[in-house]
C-alpha cells in the first residue's frame, strides 16, 4: 500500500497505533503525558528542572542514501542524533515530536519500519513520541525534535574549557565515515568488521550516562562530536575562548580502522564526523577517575591551551606542530 | 551573497545576530532562558505548569510558492501557525526551534528577511527563539518547533464536545484560501482588498488572547482551524464521538468575499483551509457572554447533534440536508 492510498489521518492511525504499544508508564516521560498524537499540541505535566530543546534534520540524498540504510536504522539515527545533543548537556532525554515530509509514492511499510526503528531506541532511553506532522514532499526528509532535563543545577556546555584541562573523548571516532565509505564503495572485510562498521554509521549510541557521569565528576565543558573530532573541538575553543593542542599518536584508533583503512584511518578519524562519542575537556585529576569508573574507553588526545584562542594545533607523528591548514583541513563553507 | 559563500557558522552568526537584537529581558521566556543559540541544546528554568509541544513545517512548492511570498512573510507565517496550535490550546507560547532547509545558491539576504518576519511576530508573542538548525537540501523548508503552557490546570482539547453544544467561530473563514487565489490566478480589486486576501494568506494572526478568554469562560472544546471548517470540526467530531450540523446560512461571508468571490465562496469559507481561527462548541450562555466580551466577531454556525457521531451535515440555502458526499466533498486521500 502507497502512503497516498493510505492517506494522511490513515498514516497518522497507523503511526499513532505503533507508538502506542511501545508506551511503558513505568517511564516518567509516559506518566507525566497529558495529550499524546492527535490534538493540536502535546501536553505534559511540567517540573523545576532545566529544560533542554533540541532539533535535527535527516534529509533524503543530503544526510542519507535510501538505497544503502534501512527504514528502521534511519529511524534510530534521526532519534540517536538528537538524544546524543542532550546527552552532550549531562541532560535526560524524555519527549520527541516527529516532523515527517514524504513522497505519496512511497510505501506504508517503509514508515512502520521507520516509526519501528525510532521507538525501539525511544524505549531504551525512557522517550515517548508524543506528536509531530506528515507533508507531502519530492524527498523524505524527517526532523525530530527532543525535550529533555537536567538532574540538577549543572550542565555541560562548550564555554567553559580552562587552560591546562586536559581534552579527552569517550569511545573511538573515525568509525562511522569508514563505515560511510563502506557502504558507497565497498569494502573487503570480515562479517564482524562489516557489523561494526554499519552501526558506528546507521546505529549510533549516544553516551547519555557517560554524560551524566562526566557532569557527576564535575566536568564542565562536553559536546558530542557529530561535526568531527576537530571541527567540534574548534567549536569548544570558540565558545571557551581557549586553544587545543591535540597528539596526533594520542588520538585512537580502532582495530578495524587499522586493519582495513590503513592509509587513511586519520582522515577519519579527526575530521569523519556523525560519531556522536563525548569530547570533554576537564582536569587531569577528573579524567583519570573517570577512566577507572566508565566503562566505556576514555583517552586523553591533548590539552587546553591558552594561547591560539579559538584554534586547534596538531602534533603529528613526526613530532611536528602543525596548522589545520597545513594539516589540509578543508573549511566548512563547502557544506551549504 | 550567497549562502554557499557564507558557510553554515557564517550563517548561524548572522542568525544569532538578529535574534540577539531581538532580545527582551521583560518577557519572561528570555529572562528564564539559561542558554540560546551556540550550545548542543537550549535550556531554560522549568515550573510546574502543563508543558505544550508542537512542531509544523512548510515546504517549497508544497506550502509555499517562492515566486508570491515574500521572505519576511513567509517566516511570519512558520512562527504564526505554531502560535495558532498552542493558542488552539488556551496555552501561551514561549521557546521557538527554527529548522531550515536551504540550496546553497540562496541570497543571504533573504535568510536576514525571512528570520526578521519570525523575530517581529515573537516579539508581538514575547516568544523567544532559542535553537534549531540548518542543512543543506534543494528546496527551502521551515521547520518550526514551539513550546508553550497552560496558566492553569485546565486547557481546550478537541475532545470534550457535547450534545447540545452550539458551534462557533471567531473571525471570518475562507480569506486565506481567497487569498491564495487571487495570488496564484490574479484579481482585479481595489486595494484595501488586495491587502486584506494577502495578509489572511500570508501574516495571519493567531487568537491566543481569544483561546485564553476562551478556556477562561469554560469553553472546553477548540481546535484552529488549519485543514477547513468543515474538515477540522470533522476532527472535533471524531474526537468528541458527536456529530455535527452546520447551518450554512450562518456561516459569515467577509464583505470581500461576497464581492469578489461572488459564486465561489461557499467553498473557501468551509474548505479553504489556513485560516487560524478558533473553531470551539461551548453551551449557548457560554457563547452568548463571549460574544459579548471579545473584540472579535464571534458566529455560532452550528450545533454538536449526539447521532452520526465523527459525522458533520450541512442544512443548505434550500433547507435541505446533505452529507459531505453530496455536497461535493473530496476527500483528504489527495493531500499526500
Amino acid at each position: 500500500v502507497k502512503v497516498s492510498e493510505l492517506g494522511e489521518f490513515g498514516l497518522i492511525e497507523l503511526i499513532n497505533n505503533i507508538i502506542d504499544r511501545s508506551k511503558n508508564l513505568e517511564y516518567s516521560s509516559w506518566r507525566k503525558l497529558v495529550i499524546g498524537i492527535g490534538d493540536d499540541v502535546a501536553v505534559w505535566k511540567g517540573d523545576n528542572s532545566l529544560q533542554l530543546l533540541t532539533t535535527d534534520c535527516l534529509i533524503e540524498n543530503v544526510h542519507f542514501d535510501p538505497g544503502i540504510v534501512t527504514w528502521a536504522e534511519l529511524g534510530w539515527k534521526a532519534i540517536a542524533v538528537n538524544i546524543s545533543d542532550i546527552a552532550a548537556m549531562g541532560g535526560i532525554p524524555a519527549y520527541a515530536l516527529v516532523s515527517l515530509a514524504l513522497p505519496g509514492e512511497m510505501e506504508v511499510d517503509c514508515i512502520s519500519q521507520l516509526y519501528q526503528g525510532m521507538v525501539s531506541l525511544c524505549d531504551q532511553h525512557q522517550v515517548a513520541i508524543v506528536g509531530g506532522n506528515i507533508s507531502s514532499s519530492d524527498k523524505t526528509m524527517i526532523t525530530i525534535t527532543l525535550l529533555g532535563s537536567l538532574k540538577g543545577k549543572s550542565m555541560l556546555t562548550r564555554s567553559e574549557a580552562k587552560t591546562g584541562d586536559l581534552i579527552a573523548i569517550t569511545g573511538y571516532t573515525g568509525l562511522s565515515a569508514a563505515g560511510l565509505h563502506m557502504l558507497k564503495q565497498g569494502l573487503c572485510c570480515d562479517a564482524d568488521s562489516r557489523r561494526i562498521l554499519r552501526e558506528a554509521h546507521l546505529k549510533p549510541v549516544a553516551r547519555v550516562t557517560e554524560g551524566l557521569v562526566l557532569l557527576q565528576y564535575g566536568v564542565k565543558t562536553a559536546i558530542d562530536i557529530s561535526d568531527g573530532l576537530i571541527s567540534d573541538l574548534i567549536h569548544i575553543c570558540k565558545a571557551s575562548h581557549v586553544g587545543a593542542l591535540i597528539e596526533q599518536r594520542l588520538v585512537p584508533v580502532h582495530p578495524v580502522l587499522q586493519t582495513y583503512f590503513k592509509h587513511d584511518y586519520q582522515r577519519f578519524i579527526l575530521a569523519g564526523g556523525e560519531d556522536y562519542e563525548l569530547l570533554f575537556t576537564a582536569p587531569g585529576r577528573i579524567v583519570e577517575k573517570l577512566k577507572k569508573i566508565l566503562s566505556c574507553p576514555i583517552t586523553i588526545i591533548g590539552k587546553v591551551i591558552g594561547d591560539i584562542p579559538g584554534e586547534v594545533r596538531v602534533l603529528d607523528y613526526n613530532g611536528e606542530y602543525r596548522t589545520l591548514k597545513e594539516f589540509g583541513w578543508e573549511h566548512f563553507k563547502s557544506k551549504i
